[in-house]
Parts: structure tokens; sequence; C-alpha cells
């Protein structure tokens, strides 16, 4: 039997081989495949819902939290969704092959900078199996072989839809060996992939803070990673504070899970008296707890005392830490020197101190007078999210298909020599 | 006194606060302070080349060979290139404040792509102390604090040139705390350095492969780089054979110590017999040293047998590996499977089957009838050279100012929230 390691290299180097394949297959030949997939997964839903009952058994077994056992299941409805999602992603445009610059050198070198795939992904995702067909179709789209590597409450459903998948690229243009999973659901084998800079050129991670500093730091491969999102609102000395009680609310409250929420608020101690009890009611209203600061607490009764801690944790729930600032240059130190570089925002009527806030924020997404809950990339345009990036090399905020392409030179000459 | 890692932090925490300050700094202050820095250089070479005299003297006890020793020395011509140098980045264009895209969503939010510095740089590299003031101002220019850390053989003259360039920025608008150099000799520091991922955001190693791999082995800390340059040179079927010929002599002899020089010649089998016997002759008069698969040597008398490491390796030195291939699509084999990603050159007069090399081999710089020799900052036309990428993240290829900027998303709104 072949060990871990070599099983993980066999796969990586099919995929090796399979990306230079893939990389001068056509658009039309790459959306064909992309609608084969869909369909195929329409198609296969008895099967990839029997995998998945074996795996919700497992979960429950196990006592995942009702939350976790809902995001792993899979229905008729959720498999249609997967497939819709390959369907929109036919729909966008190919980013391979664009001349994103081109110039004729002095000695007549004509050097054409040319957008192509990257090659091969590794995806290291957690539970939800709707990432497995996701990411292949994007990876597909984009002229890239993925390795998949999911969590391992959901092997057997991803087993099935790999299954299925793989199925239907038989058929067509697209080489078998551009889509791998990783069957092994041994934590080592993450480590096995990480080490295979040869084959391998890109990892994202997608999962939770854990994950995402288990990967950064076993990884050889250059990594894509967000490690959290701890976004702030300031409200300014000259808001309009009607604007930014329903900003504040909505970035906190529409969607408390999600790595875009609000989960700290700051606030201009000019307005603090005016503007802090009726948003603290609010937020009491919709059960969000509330932190704060000595100055926060004074104003409004029933803040809990905020700790050191809690300027710099992403709760992922209904829970808010409120600080009173002086002054815009004071809540932009803050927020860089306690936030993520994820996004960050301020409501203000004053163009000068909203232009110091943009400039001086050192994250991804600056906002002036709307809610952080728009960084994403289907809000941005970018027509799919392949993740989003705090690290300011390559891609920064959200990682659409472009994401997923890197470029090289072709150079045209006629015998020119250097001298 | 301060430990090794505390001081390390100590000088990362000043950069990353001096990096948020230089964001804001304009172009014409950050000119100015590169004016400053030239003129400091030239009227401070007495006391460079002082301390220069002493890394030299050590050198000469240690055993460096007479290159190194060459490489390490400054005289009074060299330390007013070094300002010609800077003065010649003060000519280039800002790369920061660029918008690099603009749109107005349906939702009228207004998304501004804007390019800023990347923060931070960490730069490590060996004994060459004019990359000091390179580096130094380059990161300057861009907008980018920056830590150096040289090699220990230099470490006096660049402790002297740090000096002068620090006096320099003290009556400038960039803030001192914008250069850093680590003075400890000790590995250590690096290791150090490269897990301060909060702190510093890119790490660019300079020099060679075993000082590259341990950097990328141990950082945290996204790193630009390129291990070696193996590069190819594939006669066609349908060369200019006289082309070919100048094309090989040049991207071998002129310089074979850099990373752009040809290290393999791969030779169509159907014009070899023609082209190898006056080509291998020319090569043994410029001493060339030749090494070759049984067809190469079967055809041309005092070609050495390869050994199966000579496809992989970088002599960067007059030792030249043959190889006889039949057609361009064995050629692209070849290099994607021996080659380092590098740069890679087809001399034929045949448009389809250069097509076909150039999408087929992966690498960053593929070139149609020129040498490999012309991959660099400067003959691309990107002004600078901060080093060469064989990654396909963020930077691919030579890496000019623009690879030391990110870029942000700024939005503006007028109260939207996400439904």
């Amino acid at each position: 039997m072949m060990t871990l390691k070599d099983q993980v290299l066999k796969q990586a180097k099919e995929a090796r081989g399979a990306a230079l394949q893939l990389a001068l297959v056509s658009i039309k030949d790459k959306d064909a495949a992309l609608k084969a997939m869909a369909r195929a997964l329409t198609h296969s839903r008895g099967s990839i819902i029997r995998a998945n009952a074996k795996d919700v058994a497992s979960g429950v077994k196990t006592g995942l939290s009702p939350a976790l056992i809902d995001r792993l299941t899979l229905t008729d409805g959720r498999i249609k969704e997967m497939a819709n999602g390959i369907l929109d992603i036919i729909k966008l445009k190919d980013p391979v092959g664009e001349v994103l610059d081109s110039k004729v050198r002095p000695n007549g070198l004509r050097i054409d900078k040319i957008r192509v795939p990257i090659g091969v992904a590794g995806i290291i995702y957690e539970s939800r199996p709707n990432v497995t067909s996701d990411c292949a179709a994007l990876c597909i789209k984009s002229g890239n072989a993925v390795i998949l590597k999911g969590g391992k409450e959901a092997i057997e459903s991803n087993k099935a839809i790999y299954k299925v998948l793989k199925g239907a690229l038989a058929g067509s243009k697209v080489p078998v060996e551009a889509l791998q999973l990783i069957e092994s659901t041994e934590r080592q084998a993450v480590v096995e992939l990480l080490q295979l800079d040869n084959f391998v050129d890109i990892i994202v991670p997608r999962g939770g803070e854990g994950l995402i500093r288990f990967v950064a730091e076993h990884s050889l491969i250059p990594v894509v990673k967000h490690f959290k999102g701890v976004c702030h609102v300031y409200v300014g000395a000259k808001a309009d504070l009607r604007m930014a009680e329903e900003i504040c609310f909505n970035a906190k409250v529409q969607r408390p899970g999600v790595c875009n929420a609000m989960e700290k608020m700051l606030i201009d101690e000019k307005v603090a008296a005016k503007f802090l009890p009726s948003m603290a009611a609010r937020f009491r209203g919709a059960s969000v707890e509330l932190r704060g600061d000595e100055a926060s607490r004074r104003i409004a009764g029933d803040i809990k005392k905020a700790l050191v801690q809690d300027w710099t944790e992403e709760y992922l729930d209904l829970i808010l830490t409120v600080k009173i600032v002086k002054g815009v240059q004071a809540a932009v130190e803050h927020i860089n020197t306690y936030g993520s570089r994820h996004s960050d925002a301020i409501v203000t009527q004053d163009k000068k101190e909203a232009a110091i806030f943009l400039k001086g924020v050192d994250s991804a997404c600056v906002y002036v007078n709307a809610s952080t809950r728009f960084t994403d990339g289907y809000e941005f345009g970018l027509g799919a999210e392949v993740g989003i990036s705090t690290d300011k090399l390559h891609v920064r905020g959200p990682m659409g298909l472009e994401g997923l392409t890197s470029y090289k030179y072709q150079i045209y000459g006629n015998g020119q020599v250097r001298t």
C-alpha cells in the first residue's frame, strides 16, 4: 500500500501535469466541462444525499452542534443550488489570455504581459460540502488544476461529489486529473501537501483561525489567507447620527457570524452622549451583548467592562465592544493597533476627516458612510468569491477569479543579444 | 541587555509605526529625502571606506575568494555609483496613489482601488554592501519602511552606510525609523524577523539558493523569491542557425554568473548535425565546458557525459549541458520538468512552433528569437529591479517598484446597508 506521503505526491504530480494541459484548453471547452459538472450534480443527487446521510449520522453521534449539522446537511434544494452556482460561474468572463501590457523596447524586443492560470491550487476547507463543487468550478474556469482537502466531517459527501464531478470531466476536454480530492482524513495529509512547492503554486485555506494558522505555519507554498475579521465602525464628531445608527446596526446584526460584521464600535467623544444611549437600547432590543471602556459605561448603563482581549477578539456572535475616542486620528491609531486589516468604516459628513480615515487606516477595505458588510466578491462586482485576503501580496480584500491567475511575459525578438 | 528576539521585535514595531506615517508622505518629500541620502553618501565616503577596510581585512583573513573580496570592496567610485543609483531612483514615477480601478455599484457605492505601499519590507541579502543603499532607496521611494539584514562579511560597511543614511533622513519628512538595519550577525536574527507577521508584510531574500530556501522554510511572512535560474535555449528545426548561434553564445558567455544566463541548450534532432559542431567549437574557444546526452556526444567530440543532476543544476559558470530533442513538444516537456520557471527561449522562424513554445513553457519569461539575458527590471523598462520572482503570486519575473506596492479599496457611500 502507498504511504500517505506518496499518495499526496502522486496526486500533486497528476495535478501539475493536468494544469499544463488545462492552461491550453479553450474557454468554450472549459465552459462545456462546467456544464457537464452541473448536469451531473443534479442527475446524481440521490447518491450524494445517501453519502451525506452517513456524514450527518456520524456528526450526530460525535455530538456536532445543531448549527454544524445544518451546515453539513445536503438536500435536494441545496444540491440544485450547487449546480446553479456552477452555471453562474459559466457566465463569468474568462480571465485567461488578457493582454495586461504590451510594449516595444528601444532594441526592438516586444514584451507582452499575458494573464495565465496560476497552475495548481490547493484548497483546504472545513465542513461545508458545497465548497467542493464551488472551488472545483472556479479553478477549472480559471484554467487551474485543484487539489481539494475538505473537513473530515464531510468526507463521505465530498467523496460522492468528487466522484460525480470526475465522471463529468471524463467526457470533456478538461483532463480528469485536473481535479483531485485528498481522501485521507488525517491532518498529516495537509502537512504533506504543504511541502510540495514544486507541484502546487498556491494554497487557499478556508475556515477558522486555527486551521488558517496551522496552514500558514506549515506551508512552503505561498498562502492567500485572512485570519479573522475584527471590523470597526467609527462614528465621527460630524456624523449624521441617524445614518450612523443604521450602519452600525446593520454591520453588527444583519449577519453576525461572518467576517465582515462589525465587532467594535468607536464613537467620537463629542457625540457619544447623544449617540450611545439610543444605539445601545436598539442593540439590546436585538439581544446584542455590549462590552465597553469606562467612558462608554458612564454614558450608558448595562455595558459590561471590556477586557484587554476584547479589543482584538472576533466574536462572530451578537457581542459588541464599544470605545469612546478623541477624534479621527485616535480612531485610526486604535484600528491600526487592534484591528485585523479587513474592513473598517467611518461615518461622517466631514470630507477632511473621511480622507484622513481612508488614507490612514491600513485595511483591505475602508468605507465612508456604508456598512462593512459589503466586503464580498459579489458585492464588489467580481462575480465570484474564492476567499478574502488580509495579506497585502497578490490579492487584498475579496478574491475573485482574477485572484486565481498569474501572468507571464512573452517576448518577441529577431535575434537580439545583450551587450 | 535586550535579547536578540526583543531587539528585532523593537525594530519591527518601529518600522511598522514609521510605515504608517511614510504612507502619507508626499512624493516631493520622499524625493527630497532620497536626495539627502545620495548627498550624504558622497559626503561621507571617507568613513564608509574606513569601515569597509575592516570587512575586507576580515575577509582576507578568513579566506574569502578573490571574487568575493572584490564584490565586498568599496572604493570612491563605487560609492559614487551608489549615490548615482539613488539619484536615478528619484527620477522614477511614484507608484503610490494610482487609481487602478473605480466603479459605481448598482446600490450607489463607489469602489476605488488605489495603489498603496505594502508597508514594511524585510530584505535579507548576502555580502554586497551596495544593496543596503539600493534597497533603502527603492523602499522609501515606494513608501515602504524597510528592515535590512545583510551578510556578516559586510557588517561594518553596512553599519557605516546605515548610519549615513539615517543621518540624512533625520533632516527630512521621512521618519528615521523607516530605515532599520539588523546589526546582529547571528542567523537566529533572521529567524526572529521571519516570525513577525504582525509587523512585517513582505520578505525579499536576495542571494544563493541556500539562503533563499532557509528563508522560505522559516518565514510566516509572504516571501517573494527565486531559488535559481536554470534557463534553456531550444534551437528549433526551423531556426535561423546563424541567429541561434549568436543567441546561444550570448546567453551562455556574456555573463555566465547571473541567473538569466543559459544553463541548458536543447537542439532539435533535425538540425543537430548541422548546428552543434560549429556551435561546440565556438563554445570551446570561449572555454565553455560542454556536457551532453548520448546523441549530442555522437555528433560532437569533446562533450562530457551529462549526469542526472546536470539537467537541474545552475552552474553560474562556463559550463553548459546539451540535449538533442524530438520537436518542440519534447522541448516544452523537458523545460517544464527540469527547468526553474525563470527564462527560456526558442529560436525558430516557424510561428506555429513559437506559439506552442510560448504558451506551453510554464516560466516567468518566454522568448522567441532573443537571448534569455534580457530578463531584468531595467531591460523590461521597469526602471529598477528589486529582485526576480519565479513564484506565480504577487509578482512574476522582474520585480520593479510596483512589486513593492499593494492596493486598498476605498469605498464611498451615503448610508448604504446590506439587506
